[in-house]
């Protein structure tokens, strides 16, 4: 096992937390214990239930579960009420502890529960996906849908621990492991060339599931998270780099309806497309530009986007930003490992990347 | 027009926030302004709109304003949707600002959506009512009920500023003015020796809603409450002080049913139950909690609690205690204006207590 630390900027001691790292952690009381203060309750959904229930809950000593459905449909008012019902029928108090057990869906829900619930109870990330142990289980953004916007609310809710066990990536399905991946991708040309380089020399390992290659993949997406995230936990500015790709996945995942392309598949023709527009912008260089594409064609993820016109593209990324009434910006690659954000791209560039991007 | 201010714990600037406390404050364009860095929602109710929703309206600069239905039933969901829809709806951001105008009720459902809307807005809380300018929108604790619990879902969410005008409470039915100033009298009773004091020789102006002496009360009760948050953001301790009467109120408000009692009403019953109780254990002095008794008289407040059995409100405060798995702990007064948190407290006694109050 191996483990790492996630410093908060308000160095206050409490607001740090440990991620742990390994094959075969969910079992290990230990790892749950110094967090259960009163009675713990378990939130995970009826995929996971039956292959990691029963371990969790004799581990942590937990003493009520609850079974949320499977899918992004579960993260909303329905489901979230479903959990508070069961927490206060469990008589969860202010001292409780919940364990969020699966993967994103259910790390985001869990972890918004446990940040209203009472006014907020502590909560662990037990994630079991590759997509939840390298991104969403780490940095505190907890959330769920609302007709009218993906994660409009939410809360800054911090972990205080998160045990990331990569034997339970044995079960994923291929096509969510490779969604995974399109993240840890991101974090290496967002953020650091030299875990490029590793990734290029083992991504075939991380797809066979190699226990090693998997644990130093997590271990590194979440130092990167991790150091960003210390920096920026409201994300006020250097956070918003891990959004590299996400401008435009987020365009592709609407265009295309949630769920017909995985987030991770969205991010990667996104990256594409955001490489090829710090190409068009002088930046990047054309053979990062391809190294890039190699990677994501390796891990088997789509090098272009869906058959969406580039008008369209423009239209679904300028409405995300009227929702929020943000600015569009895009996260831009200086070189391969140094990501940028910029707010002043010319339309005509990006309408030129995305169809670069298609070539 | 006075101005004070919460300090938080964590003294990160950005954690303290000014009380303006005056008459004729709503209509103050540069009370508002520092806070409007967007867009500016104002959350309001059916009854308070037609009085003050276009002086604020004027005053912020508001584009939206969303008006949600009187009473305690708003606390819930459903009006919690209202809210987050016509947020989406008008595009208010993430850096937009949310005014909450109105009551207890208010400013809660209200504090709580832009503690969750986007992960968190600013908001100002203009509370028009005794209760919330004394009590209630101070402290940054906002909540909404859920079916088996009273404020069982919220947040921690220190507005930007509290904007007190005593000249709203021109308008506040009687009842709930003195309902008001049961709070009032508790954080005399609870906290300043010298404030029942005054309050003695004020209480009939108070009544008669003299703006000074209103300007005084709202003042020195915010002071105090403010000193103790400040101390306490979380209620680990010292913040339960201001719980005077409220484990017996509470078993008050169960009993009749929420609704028949006002929350000031069974808090004026339950303090002087918490007063003699504390004369039954040897600290107050029976011509201190007569002191109490005739202060609670002279501002129209119930003395005695409702035709509940003892037995019955023991029931409800083990109740209480086991819906959120809490001690049942009581707020006992050493003497006038010095409140200690106790939870030995022998069941014989508590019983003596409620029947002696009765008397």
């Amino acid at each position: 096992m191996e483990s790492l630390s996630v410093d908060l900027v308000d160095k206050a001691g409490s607001r740090s937390y440990p991620i742990h790292i390994g094959a075969g952690l969910i079992g290990r009381g230990e790892l749950y214990r110094p967090y259960a203060r009163g009675a713990v309750a378990i939130v995970t959904n009826s995929v996971v239930a039956p292959l990691y229930l029963e371990a969790v809950k004799k581990a942590s000593g937990a003493t009520a579960q609850i079974v949320v459905a499977d899918g992004e449909q579960a993260k909303g008012w329905q489901t979230l009420n479903q959990v508070f019902d069961e927490l206060l029928q469990a008589r969860i108090g202010r001292d409780g502890l919940l364990v969020a057990l699966g993967g994103g869906v259910v790390g985001d829900l869990a972890g918004f529960a446990a940040a209203i619930y009472q006014r907020g109870i502590d909560f662990v990330q037990v994630p079991t996906t590759l997509l939840a142990q390298v991104d969403s289980s780490v940095g505190g953004k907890t959330a769920i849908n609302h007709a009218l916007g993906k994660n409009m609310i939410g809360a800054f809710h911090q972990p205080r621990a998160v045990i990331a066990d990569v034997a339970t990536l044995d079960t994923l399905p291929e096509r969510e492991l490779r969604a995974g991946v399109a993240e840890v991708i991101k974090h290496g040309f967002a953020l650091d060339a030299s875990f490029v380089a590793w990734l290029e020399g083992n991504i075939e390992l991380l797809l066979k599931r190699d226990a090693a290659a998997l644990a130093h993949a997590v271990k590194r997406s979440c130092e990167l998270k991790a150091r960003v995230v210390a920096a920026d936990e409201r994300e006020a500015g250097e956070r918003a780099l891990l959004n590299f790709g996400h401008t435009f996945g987020h365009a592709i995942e609407t265009g295309t309806g949630y769920g017909a392309w995985l987030h991770g598949e969205a991010v990667a023709a996104g990256m594409v497309m955001a490489a090829e527009l710090s190409q068009l912008m002088g930046h990047l260089k054309k053979t990062e530009v391809a190294r890039l594409r190699e990677l994501v064609r390796r891990a088997g993820l789509p090098v272009k986007g869906p058959a969406l016109a580039p008008e369209r593209m423009l239209e679904l990324m300028a409405l995300d930003k009227k929702a929020a009434k943000g600015k569009t910006r895009f996260v831009l690659l200086e070189s391969i490992g140094r990501a940028a954000l910029r707010a002043d791209v010319d339309e005509a560039l990006v309408r030129k990347a995305i169809v670069a991007a298609a070539q």
